[in-house]
């Protein structure tokens, strides 16, 4: 029998994780029109604060009308067209999302992999990228269903060699990790709300380079998602605030409300806060006898592969801390299903309080 | 220069129409994760809700995580493979968006047309169905850009003497308009969140009917977008709760109330009321010397088209309205540009205080 929820869950899965009581005021507000003047100057703010983020000066830097997995869509929607070809890595769910949502724009995919829980080597992309030219190279900055970082400083140069434009995946790193998308010379690039930004799952934060807007313009067949389409996503998003779809006002108040808090916190200071969270997680979940599958060296900081123990059951323990702790962890995905959890330490959910609750509620859990 | 608002709008345009209190605190509610299970249930308690307002016992109905324009594309790139034909009815912004759609599918598309602010002639329609067969048949029921509505009896016929499924644009209906999907023979239905149902926008329930979703099943081609494909939201929104996306929580949390709010009133009611409220406009509207394009016979109540007097300046009056009565009406669409505004009497917003502030401020406006 499903209760009702009488105590606030802490939220330490793979998203959504807490949301503060300013976001959750901001969402809250009256809605207002979204021609409003009122509301406009707030989406201004929101876009800059989003570059900053992001670390660029894209002026195409908006928040998708709906949540991560559109985001991504976006993006290949938008700089593919049929026949093209992409280059896709592929070492979790979501470098395989990628290589799916590509072959439904009629790209022919060329796929690099690594197994899961490991990071893509550059050295067989700067392979593969010397088989013949591709419109488009992608891949997962932060993967979430692993916990996987992968480092993005060698792929501008891939990418180049093989005339590709640079998509990634920032979902579970904006906000937890620095993504520098002008430094990194990323082309396009999507992320979510309800991760490190610590806001309510709904829009997908993205940003496209003069070039991949230059590219949208020149194509030759229509982008096949009008809602998606940056060349009318611009004419709202880029000034002229053209009347394309109707903006989810009361969301970007709250994302509006959340970019405030992480620029208020400075960005480094944030980051470093997801990492010295995350040591402190690894540390105390190894004392438990803990095993993390993925090597230290490419941990992703707001979010934790931990592996379940040999005759331990897996839904059990989540369902006894989600009632006894009101404590929410995820289960694994794809090759990890059953095998391991997800332990997130994203935006307000990586203090010392939640490392300390997951720490003890997990030892309990697993004791009886 | 842009002050902040201080005191709330009072929302008559095309949506977002004013959202009730209770509303706005369920959207706030602390999030937790969408596949908590306190989360599924009110899932499912939503999904219930809406086929009461849809009027069907379609199980596949659901709130799309997007916007009212993502719902017109789910509809249109589910039931579409390149190379099918659609008939498609005209006569306002939102059946030509639906045209668009449908081209960008790869579909060949078939126009009937009537002028912007009359409704579309059955007979016409069945004349053209004569032509050929054809994949889909798509008319608006309440076209937002001219306020008027379509009476659907005759379409389930026409639709089935051409062999095609019918899509039908609610948007601007669900919640203020009976939409009596299963009575009306629709097999694939869209509306959105922020206009009669009097909740923020960013959802788009939608509802498709058994046929629609065997269409589906047998697809020859892959749907061409993997965040509105059919066969994967209904592994998450059928009953499996198979992870496809994070569904937007907060945004489900104020559906779930703005519904319940809805079904408390009583639909016949709230209907009424629609009704009610619209006549004392119009009579107040053309007390005031004002012209309403539409002919009364098919009228929208939820939304009203006004005539701009000669001589009188648009965006003078609306900022105006806004400036002094902190009050929102929409501005004209396509045709209708600079000539008239779009009243909105809908959900929250249509009571008599709204008819009597909205008559009050036009008419001084006016005057001054």
């Amino acid at each position: 029998m499903v209760q009702r929820m009488t105590t606030k869950r802490v939220l330490m899965g793979p998203g959504p994780s807490d949301v503060p009581t300013e976001v959750l005021a901001a969402l809250s507000r009256p809605t207002i029109g979204h021609l409003d003047p009122v509301f406009l100057r707030e989406l201004d703010e929101t876009q800059e604060m989003l570059r900053q983020l992001f670390g660029t000066r894209n002026t195409l830097t908006l928040p998708i009308s709906a949540t991560g997995s559109a985001g991504m869509e976006a993006c290949f929607v938008n700089l593919l067209e049929p026949g093209d070809h992409a280059l896709i890595c592929r070492n979790g769910v979501f470098g395989g999302r990628m290589a799916e949502v590509a072959r439904r724009c009629g790209a022919e995919v060329t796929l690099v992999e690594a197994p899961w829980g490991q990071a893509i080597d550059p050295d067989e992309v700067a392979e593969a990228a010397k088989s013949r030219s591709f419109k488009v190279l992608a891949l997962v900055h932060a993967e979430t269903s692993t916990g996987v970082l992968q480092d993005l400083a060698p792929f501008r140069g891939i990418a180049d060699s093989c005339g590709a434009l640079l998509i990634v995946d920032a979902v579970t790193s904006l906000g937890g990790v620095p993504v520098e998308v002008d430094r990194m010379g990323i082309d396009a690039v999507y992320s979510g709300t309800q991760k490190c930004l610590s806001c309510p799952p709904g829009l997908s934060p993205v940003s496209f380079s003069e070039r991949a807007r230059e590219l949208v313009a020149k194509r030759k067949t229509p982008v096949q998602s009008w809602y998606l389409d940056l060349s009318l996503l611009g004419k709202y998003f880029g000034g002229d605030r053209v009347y394309h779809h109707t903006a989810p006002v009361n969301m970007i108040f709250a994302l509006h409300a959340a970019l405030r808090l992480a620029l208020d916190e400075g960005l480094e200071r944030r980051y470093a806060r997801h990492r010295e969270q995350a040591q402190a997680l690894y540390g105390g979940l190894q004392q438990l006898g803990l095993d993390l599958p993925v090597e230290a060296s490419v941990r992703l900081p707001p979010l934790t592969l931990v592996r379940i123990p040999e005759g331990v059951d897996d839904a059990a323990v989540r369902a006894k801390l989600l009632r006894d702790y009101n404590l929410e962890i995820g289960g694994g995905l794809g090759d990890f299903k059953g095998k391991a959890w997800r332990i997130g330490l994203m935006g307000a959910s990586a203090t010392p309080r939640h490392v300390s609750l997951c720490l003890e509620a997990l030892g309990h859990s697993l004791e009886s």
